[in-house]
């Protein structure tokens, strides 16, 4: 249940190994019960009509399970996600960042499962709803 | 927010609609944050080795997202179900009853949307979690 | 791409493994192609009005799909569900047995993924849609 | 069954709605069984070591879902994404387009469900596999 990364050793992975995404998150919190993450929503994510394009919402829950697991695994793996399931459930809030809070429901030594549930900052009401499946490789 | 089925008016309802399969199951816990309902695990749910069957576990999350939805809009509407996405994360604790905590994410005029944590009693960690869709017909 | 097991040796594992669901299969073929078993709907598959009940309907996914990975893999591995996702989305015909059809899409070395068209007999509409990842153990 | 939209009035439609994300994709083939849409591979699209990241397999199969549906209903609905199931199953092959071929299995008045395999170009084995569901808008 120890935290191998905190927030700024979350943010400096990102940005080392994903420069390309790495301006659109920001780490807002990370601890035993899970990890927010924001979406610094810009133009380039939106969607005719000004909604968060539904990848860019895959993207944030996608990238907030990630970091979930590697705060507690630390930044040595390649986890790579193998399955998720997500459901849009209401429009996000025009003008508004989006927020990811991850929770990791099991970290095995193969498998690691959680999901994201994603808010328009200041709403109580979700978004959308996200479960995801990582496969963690072998230590060599 | 308000309730329109308690425990005891989903129990009835569960009795009559469902004569079948309403003796699998027990209502614990109701309320605007959620509903709890029991597996009471006998013999036919189990496979080999003892543990509880997945489709019994899809069950008792389908019953228990069902019940959370009627207990908003009472026992007029027929529900069905659309979608569910479920993962399997650990194996049950033999000889212990299951229990499946269900949450609304949305209640809207056509689709219901909500998660399910299932857990052996007693312990903290989930044994499955699973996320539902319903279709909830137009009023006549 | 071999077969390991054929129609025959697969209900064989079936009822000697699996004896109290055995009756409910029947395996009509396999091939590299698939696996298409059929679900001999009975009373205590139904829900209220006659339909064939949801968890039933997880259930033929299921095998069918565990019976298309032992297909390929021998009867030895113990192959688990980790991932289920389903979309229910027409009325099964009243009185009607159901068909499942199988479709491996990765045999790796510790997880399988595929999915399974349902059908009324008879029907060319589906019933259901399911894609489905096993975990398989590493052999010993 | 008739179709409303061609390969043609689809591109248009893409172009015209869709300026940002039109330039990703072409519209191979459209017909009764589903469409084929590329995604044309750039820089953009790709993570750390040249995969095409998930966010841009998961808009490929979104747009894929898309474009089948209007080409049944033609351009005058808005359509929305409720839910998407992916199985991500292998590493995409560096250097090609990825194609998604679409399959309507559901066309109701309310929803509309489907699936969709990606592969690389030229390649057998699907790189992942989606199912999609579609809210459609009731007419006015």
């Amino acid at each position: 249940m120890e935290l191998r990364l905190d927030t700024a050793g979350l943010s400096g992975f990102l940005e080392r190994e994903f420069g390309q995404v790495a301006q659109d998150f920001a780490v807002e919190r990370v601890g035993p019960e899970g990890l927010l993450l924001r979406l610094k929503v810009a133009e380039r994510h939106l969607r005719p009509g000004g909604t968060v394009s539904g990848p860019s919402i895959f993207a944030l829950a996608d990238v907030a399970m990630y970091l979930a697991i590697l705060s507690r695994i630390g930044p040595v793996a390649l986890a790579v996600t193998t399955n998720s399931s997500i459901d849009f459930m209401r429009k996000p809030v025009a003008g508004r960042d989006l927020l990811g809070e991850a929770r990791l429901l099991k970290l095995g030594r193969s498998l690691a499962v959680g999901d994201v549930l994603v808010r328009s900052e200041g709403q109580a009401e979700p978004v959308a709803r996200a479960s995801l499946t990582y496969s963690i490789p072998p230590v060599r």
